[in-house]
């Protein structure tokens, strides 16, 4: 029989929530500590992201916790890429050859409230909000609060979970304790930071540009996306470098900041009726990737999701790969019968690969979005994978293996599709790319040593 | 006319005692703070390598301090590898097919010693001995240390030179201020340690084993070196990993030492009198990466050498890159005028990519060293070389362009040799490597595109 575990849980996030709820699937007892207030009850103060993209491989996390059906109603699909050249022109780019591969735009807090309202449900689930950690005492599997009035909190837990974020605790906990545990880690920032605005409804609750897209506003060292809401709005991103042309710190003014958006985005200018007003509320977030090694202490603490590896979002991976993490976590502890020591040891090292392959992923990204998407070679590509995909049913561009392709490793998914990519790239950039019979592609990709 | 300028150098190890000197020379005002006693009063505690490979990248910068000479009577030059087999045969591999150029051996705490007393000659240099840095408040360039006391010092400075090594808390101070600095870090570790070790003078003092050469034992997953010292000595060093085969924590009886000794190591046996004590007695250190970029704060401050930069030793260029850093600096601020603000951001420009790829270059040289060198293809592609060298003078193989090319910045000597690697590789694992002629080989190394 196995043996029922307490289980502390660092971070009620959408990585802690979902894993709280798997735990206590299992049977063990589960106590997890969040450092905000509960957000079903007090409004969260602005910095993150308000939605996100959820994909196959979030979704089939959540689909082995039972409630996929539910969340998918929370999601408005998006189909492909809805592009806005620099003259106001428009043009769609769907993300798969295939019919029914979307991407599903989702707010990050509701999403969260529905994963902290199915935890609640559980009877051996206690959530504990506004306790923030202070320190794991990671010999002895003890965590250390503090309750927001100044109470210290102290829980011996079999086994700690860190799911904190990518400031959490519980790694910085494993850091300080470098020597023994030989930690591995990197933070690199890209030099562009982020900052979100908000194209509303419209005045009878519609959409003002097409709802079923990411959009975007490619322009070469910045770009916007936007992303549609339920209630008709959209989360728009600006990704601007810190300094120079566009920078951050050089739009400084209410009247360069609308001088820059008649310039470059001209066509969303009628979509912002507070624009000035709004960039100058809005904080600008970084954009950063952590990695570390080892994610597991002594046997008794592991860290999951943004706390072991935080990621830039130009994949539209970083839940998703939390959420796959939850997956493998649970399918190892199958495997290793809940042996939680052997269970840790055995799902970092099979796991950092993938994210570390994820985040280097999202990083290269990061350059085709706001660069790439309207070059003529990479349109080329584009068209073609889409005729491989619409002909091949065993056939998937990079950008499907990862997203699409929820059972293949990010690791696997990186080898191969950066060798396609680079086979592609390779035939439109030949002045007679488009006589080749996309057979004969098909059969190059298939050639492929991966 | 130059402005003179408080500097505040926090450490007074081998970088910021050069550094000292330089800054000295230029005529500006130096106060140097160090953590550890005076090395000339008080013998240190362990921990560190007790000797060092000094080379030309090294020498130049302390040729421009304007000691050189005396510098080289300090040190036993080394000529080539001792590479001592299993079954106790030497072989000899000579560091270059061309006379003179040679590496050195030299005592850490003898140099450190000399720069000391070299510093200290400069009546606009003051050294404050026993004060632990605790914080630099890097927008004031204000620097806090504490007295071994427990007095607090708090000095207002022009510019802070935090050369405090691999734990440097100036680095750490500018980690804490991440956001606005965008502060890049990595901190990796080898699943390897290291544990000194001595073999003595004869009664004569004399030498043991050849004296002018860098001995090597290499046995695939584990070596041991030893490098010869000015008393008759050698400073012994095993590079072992910490579990399995000759893992430190796996040696954790005499018996096993001995037997392990016996095994692996039988020539050097008869050398160690008290091998199973100084085992115990000596610790395990680590063998670390640290990368970080900036290396500058608000203009006011600027990490260099291990703090900026801390590799493992395998391709002896530690001591040599942070000496190299002061001369790259040094020259900087020449350029600048000693406009300290200009410099800083130009040097950490200039610089960070060459120490990038010393860090790299010594982690793959852990490999080649511990492995490699006994490999037969190895030895193939070191005789090719060394009669390159021999007869070409504008020829230099991978570890000559790294430790004899001191004008040629370490980056491009990574990516030209490893191009000549690649090259000389491919032509060693053919069966008839031996009878292609030297020049064609020459010819096609000319060819290679950098």
């Amino acid at each position: 029989m196995k043996e029922t575990k307490k289980i502390v849980i660092v971070g009620a996030g959408l990585c802690g929530s979902l894993l709280a709820i798997r735990m206590a699937q299992r049977g063990h007892k589960v106590e997890v500590y969040e450092r905000l207030p509960d957000m079903r009850k007090t409004p969260l103060a602005g910095g993150r992201s308000i939605n996100l993209a959820l994909s196959d491989r979030g979704l089939k996390a959540i689909k082995s916790a039972g409630f996929k059906e539910e969340i998918l109603e929370e999601c408005i699909g998006m189909d492909g890429r809805m592009i806005h050249s620099i003259n106001g022109e428009e043009r769609f780019s769907s993300y798969s050859g295939r019919e029914g591969e979307r991407i599903n735009s989702v707010s990050r807090t509701g999403l969260n409230i529905t994963l902290l309202d199915k935890a609640d449900e559980f009877d051996n689930v206690n959530i504990h909000f506004d306790s923030k950690c202070k320190h794991i005492d990671l010999d002895n599997a003890v965590a250390e609060f503090v309750h927001k009035g100044g109470k210290a909190i102290t829980v011996k837990a079999d086994v700690i979970l860190g799911t904190d974020g990518a400031g959490s605790i519980v790694r910085k906990s494993m850091m300080a304790r470098t020597p023994e545990l030989l930690f591995n880690y990197s933070q690199n920032f890209l030099r562009s930071g982020y900052k979100e605005l908000e194209i509303p409804a419209t005045d009878e609750g519609g959409y003002r540009i097409e709802k079923n897209a990411l959009h975007i506003w490619p322009r070469g060292k910045f770009m916007m996306i936007a992303l549609p809401n339920l209630d008709g709005s959209f989360t728009v991103t600006l990704f601007h470098p810190y300094e120079g042309e566009g920078g951050f710190n050089t739009l400084n003014t209410k009247e360069k900041v609308v001088d820059f958006f008649k310039k470059y985005y001209p066509d969303s200018l009628e979509h912002f009726p507070n624009l000035a007003e709004e960039y100058f509320n809005n904080p600008v977030g970084m954009l950063g990737t952590i990695k570390c090694y080892p994610w597991q202490a002594f046997g008794k603490t592991l860290i999951m999701g943004d706390a072991a590896h935080a990621i830039v979002p130009f994949y539209g991976q970083g839940m998703n790969a939390s959420f796959e993490d939850v997956r493998i976590f649970d399918e190892t502890l199958d495997e290793c019968n809940d042996d939680f020591e052997k269970a840790f040891q055995k799902f970092q090292e099979i796991r950092v690969h993938n994210t570390n392959a994820i985040a280097d992923l999202a990083v290269d990204n990061f350059y085709e979005m706001q660069d790439k998407v309207s070059d003529e070679i990479f349109i080329r590509k584009r068209t073609i994978e889409m005729k491989l995909e619409q002909t091949y049913p065993d056939y998937y561009s990079k950008y499907s293996l990862v997203t699409f392709q929820e059972d293949l490793p990010y690791h696997e998914a990186m080898i191969r599709g950066r060798k396609q990519d680079e086979l592609l790239l390779k035939i439109c950039s030949s002045v007679d790319w488009d006589t080749i019979p996309i057979e004969t592609i098909y059969e190059q990709v298939k050639q492929l040593t991966i």
